[in-house]
């Protein structure tokens, strides 16, 4: 078995910057840690993390939990994913991606138990979120993507969907439209108490009365046929919408299919808004989506961010609430002359 | 600092119980090895699993390599990481998400030279790898979700991309139609030696040989706007051409513009086949696309169980090739009469 000699003699450095490269407790020359790399891979070195992590108790690895929305993976939540990976590889860490079971509380009593993991950073946080109590408990550190009903105690980044509301209701009544109506996430592709979907609810109602808005809620399609029924109904029922907010992409196509079976246009009969999606979906419709593209990879950096500096000092917990960015689209007009 | 016989204590059985829960190196009863780790986690008991890799110079830790794209990481991607979690996660390991940098070797380097993980996953793989020169000549095991241009010595799981085109033919073929086009990933999005877009290039152009259908290829659109272009100029070069096989969900929105555009339809003037997309997405256009859709989740898994194999054991190197499952949309029809 190789030692840090061995591996010092080989790439000609002294043994404490072998310690250094590897441990990065300081900083050493790129060429230096390279070839110091090199000469622990040729001779097949590799017990220093281990080693430092029974010394220390510390692995430097963060475990990423995801749960599996009934409705598989989005592009959103792969930018958590990778943006955590990213930030945590800069900061010296590494992230394991850690699959969540049918009993995600036995999962994290597992996972941690193991000794592998130095904290925890949750996604698809829930209002009430069991996996928050117990990582409180055991003491375990941990950051959300997302928060709970009462986040104050715990640090976490998350979309700012007062702002992002607002932001959506302002664009609308700017162009001239007096009703909107909104529909949220689907309830069979996320659960209940799932936040975003509770979040928006209550935002886009409030902001869209502060503006004077006439305002319909209370559709929540999942799919293209149940948007294009669900627009069908908002239609019989709220004549006078002129403007649509949509956070379901597979919805906002079922929204166009049921605009072109009335014989109308997107944006002279509808304007037509996606939330929570990203511009380059939006792109994909026809006429182009005006969206709130969601932050998810800063989102991801910041969960992890705040996670390693949880690790390495105390401090009052952090909260980081990042609104989604407007992108216009053809989907944006005035209303129809007469609405 | 705790001991196993302290977690034993608490837990209320024998050392070597804990060892083989904690270790997985003999069946434990559910409840009992709740009740351990549980114990280990209230006494923060955790050198076990460094303790055991120091012993062994085994983690249990993959790692799965991800370079970023240029187009960003999509739902195909995310599903090789969340199925390779899983499926190591069912065998006992634990996957680290290990974003790329502009130097994939240099990363690798200093990845395994940590000695942290026993096995490394790759993706996105071209023709000419360098990564798997380097992982071969450092002796560390590693897998391919994907392939090179000579893999047979390496362990791989990749799409059947021979299957899929024939299957895709043969779709069309059955319908009637007698001059087929494809349209290939765009070289915009992904690397020039891309394994899946040269795969596909040759494997269409056979397949349509073989039926003896006529057959357009060459186009390579990556956006809405140049799949509309793509199929103006399809159109103005072969305007017999009555079926479309597309590669990109953007491009195909794009030639659904275009077909709309001249006042036609689909499937009556146009049919239109997604590749290496999923259904969910397929089902997003109106009419739903019928789709070839890619196995991505299963080829996670089998790479990921293809590398723990190998760190258990000697053997020859194994291949599965999976084809695209073709799931039938609104968007397939017989030809136009008289075409």
């Amino acid at each position: 078995m190789s030692s840090l000699r061995d591996v010092a003699e080989r790439a000609q450095v002294a043994v404490s910057t072998v310690s250094a490269a590897l441990n990065g407790t300081r900083p050493v020359a790129a060429a230096t840690k390279r070839r110091i790399e090199q000469a622990a891979a040729e001779l097949g070195y590799r017990p220093n993390l281990l080693a430092r992590g029974l010394q220390s108790k510390r692995t430097r690895i963060l475990a990423l939990l995801f749960p599996t929305p009934a409705g598989g993976f989005g592009h959103t939540e792969m930018l958590f994913a990778t943006g955590a990976a990213e930030a945590a590889k800069e900061l010296g860490y590494h992230l394991l991606l850690s699959p969540e079971s049918a009993d995600p509380v036995d999962e994290l009593r597992h996972l941690t138990g193991l000794g592998l993991v130095d904290g925890v950073l949750l996604m698809e946080v829930r209002l009430d979120d069991e996996r928050t109590e117990f990582l409180s408990a055991a003491g375990v550190p941990f950051a959300m993507i997302g928060r709970t009903r009462e986040p104050d105690a715990i640090d976490h980044a998350d979309i700012d969907f007062a702002a992002t509301a607002r932001d959506a209701v302002a664009h609308v009544a700017g162009l001239g439209h007096r009703e909107l109506a909104f529909f949220n996430l689907s309830p069979g592709r996320y659960a209940e108490s799932y936040g975003p979907a509770a979040r928006m609810a209550g935002e886009f109602a409030t902001a869209a009365r502060e503006a004077g808005l006439g305002y319909a809620d209370g559709f929540r399609p999942g799919s293209a046929e149940e948007g294009r029924q669900a627009f069908e109904r908002l239609m019989a029922e709220r004549p006078g919408v002129t403007a649509l907010a949509v956070a379901d992409d597979h919805a906002a196509a079922g929204v166009l299919a049921g605009v072109a079976a009335r014989g109308w246009r997107v944006p002279e009969d509808l304007t037509l808004v996606l939330v929570l999606s990203s511009a380059r979906a939006a792109a994909m419709f026809h006429p182009s989506l005006t969206t709130l593209e969601p932050p998810s990879a800063e989102l991801g950096r910041l969960g992890a961010r705040m996670l390693i500096d949880r690790l390495q000092g105390d401090g009052p917990p952090r909260q980081r609430l990042v609104p989604c960015r407007l992108v216009p689209g053809g989907s944006s007009g005035p209303p129809r002359a007469g609405s």
